[in-house]
């Protein structure tokens, strides 16, 4: 059982989290080196404990970065927007929280809410919203077991602070904070839900921030030992490895405050190593698309894998994960298909969560198993 | 002195507040039918208090409608809205409001802060902030003025309230609201600014409900004695009527949440009449530019009117205020150029308010004269 996070394990978490992000959840190199700073300068690990560890009648919220990993990437944070956020939801509702949950666990969404922590003197909760990263604020297990998404709490680097004071439906406090961290410059810190132990422990997903720093650490003993990762990675997390090839052709859009676009992975083959100009013709390629994360994995028209199970891409060499704001022309990789946690496959996360809800007219087959 | 406003007065402010709308605040139709409505309902007049009897120390929201006048012509209010907001706020502050301010007096505006006033139990201060209509929330005296804009609420029908709680200026303000109020729909109830007593002194602009029952029941007067209002209005307001014709273009987009176009009216002349397809060739056009509010006449390449100034086009027999909502082909309109209130003619309003605001490469130049 994980008690805290120190500096010698931010390295692990942040590979983990980069692949339980599916491409998506942000840049975990930017927040690893300010989660580095903010351990440095507290002198003292983050504090982490178990979501059965919280008192029923204790306020936790779940925190995280909201907008386009390709904006988040190059417009820095200023770095406390989430403390302000969280210091005027304490203010509007005069009451301390008790504790900071991981509202994603993938991509730098992971790490952040650790640096949080750290600001305002709290724990982190072991477990997150998602099990993964995703596009859409609605798309967590917190509003697919029917918390309310209101009161919440935006914040952008010049200070501005909005509290969401009454919303309807998790679906308009989607559409109305991505509005506003559109207007806010494509990313803003999220505060979000509010929630009472007692409902923290009907909804959240255990033991993900444990699980991302186990999956580093295979990574990085896989490199102590010159292994390339990704099939040992893949066993770890009940999946296989979906294909090894070089990208060979990547379309990239930043439309509505998403990441959007698709690429190609062509195959390496003995007869037909893929030149400049990409792969031999006849030869079956992998086509992904992602909004933010990886959704959708196809070859010769078969969905080899699709959302809500985990679509990864890693370095060949290394398995070091690559965000979808970092795919490019050239990459040598492995495709991890990994099956969702269970909580991402009952009906009522499937309708928010499964192929339809992202356009996709198919019926979700799930990988074997669950993540673990 | 006004004290009080009852189900007489609403047709003259109705009027009133049309023509001070300069085209925009939106529709005095609807808002005179659920004021009047309202004041039924109540059994008591709205009562009138003077900015000058507020308590220093005393609490005031100034209240209103945001969005473009096209939707919210069609887009109908639920009604409580801006109720729900001033509660919110309220609740927020951990203080009681005291009295209502009119946000803008022009248009319907003018009479949707007595409906809320109605349903809060609260007094309306006479005056506003605008002295006329504005489409953007900076363009006031309150902002004008230094007042913070924070914090502040916006509501939608749905029962979804926002407050904004620390904004770092006005254009930001307006900036993050109009994004919200497109999501919202186009249209959304607005709470913007809250202020003291002393505040409220400092920068509003005194006697603009007073003033805009005076016009009405000077067009009102006129209609019973069977006399073109222009003229008499023109005169009562310092103004002049700069055209009359009939309107022979009109040219609409709904854009970023504003009604933008323009508009062209052909003078009626003996040897030439308009005919169905337009004047006549050789004979002067007065042509008029609007977003939301009408903002530039111009006429052979002169400006006649511009921005703070305020251009008015009312039917030529009844002096009835036309919404750049309701411009269309074939009306017979009579054009007012009224200078505005000194409050808007500052150096300091005029980088907020006047035509290079609005993008017009052009100082200002104003009518002489103050609005009454």
């Amino acid at each position: 059982m994980m008690r805290e996070v120190t500096r010698d394990d931010t390295q692990a978490i942040a590979i983990g989290a980069g692949i339980l992000g599916a491409g998506g959840g942000g840049s975990t190199y930017l927040n690893r080196i300010r989660l580095d700073n903010e351990l440095r300068q507290a002198g003292h690990p983050v504090p982490i404990i178990r979501a059965d560890d919280v008192p029923d009648e204790a306020l936790i919220c779940a925190v995280g970065g909201m907008g386009a990993p390709t904006v988040s990437n190059e417009k820095l944070q200023e770095g406390r927007e989430i403390l302000r956020a969280v210091r005027e939801l304490e203010a509007h509702l005069r009451q301390k929280i008790y504790a900071i949950v991981i509202g994603e666990i993938g991509g730098g969404n992971a790490l952040g809410p650790m640096i949080t922590a750290l600001q305002c003197g709290l724990p982190v909760v072991d477990g997150d919203g998602m099990g993964r990263a995703f596009p859409e604020l609605d798309m967590d297990t917190f509003m697919i077991g029917g918390l309310a998404p209101a009161p919440f709490a935006l914040a952008d680097a010049h200070g501005n602070v909005v509290i969401f004071e009454r919303i309807g439906t998790a679906k308009q406090a989607e559409e109305f904070a991505r509005s506003l961290t559109i207007e806010m410059g494509g990313s803003a810190g999220l505060v979000m839900p509010v929630m009472t132990g007692a409902q923290l422990k009907t909804t959240i997903i255990r033991d993900t921030l444990s699980l991302a720093k186990r999956i580093g650490e295979t990574v990085l003993d896989c490199r102590a030992r010159s292994i390339e990762p990704a099939k040992t990675v893949a066993e770890l997390c009940n999946g296989k490895v979906l294909f090894s090839g070089k990208i060979i052709d990547v379309e990239r859009r930043t439309v509505q405050g998403f990441a959007r676009g698709k690429l190609i992975i062509c195959p390496f083959t003995p007869q037909h190593p893929p030149n400049a100009w990409g792969g031999p013709r006849g030869v079956a390629q992998l086509e992904i698309e992602f909004q933010n994360e990886n959704l959708i994995a196809r070859s010769n028209g078969e969905t080899l894998c699709a959302v809500p199970d985990l679509i990864t891409l890693v370095t060949l060499d290394e398995g070091e994960p690559i965000g979808t704001e970092s795919l490019r022309y050239g990459l040598r990789v492995a495709v991890l298909a990994m099956p969702a946690p269970k909580e991402l496959k009952t009906p009522e996360a499937l309708a928010v969560v499964g192929p339809r809800a992202f356009g996709y007219d198919l019926d979700f087959r799930p990988l074997p198993g669950d993540l673990l």
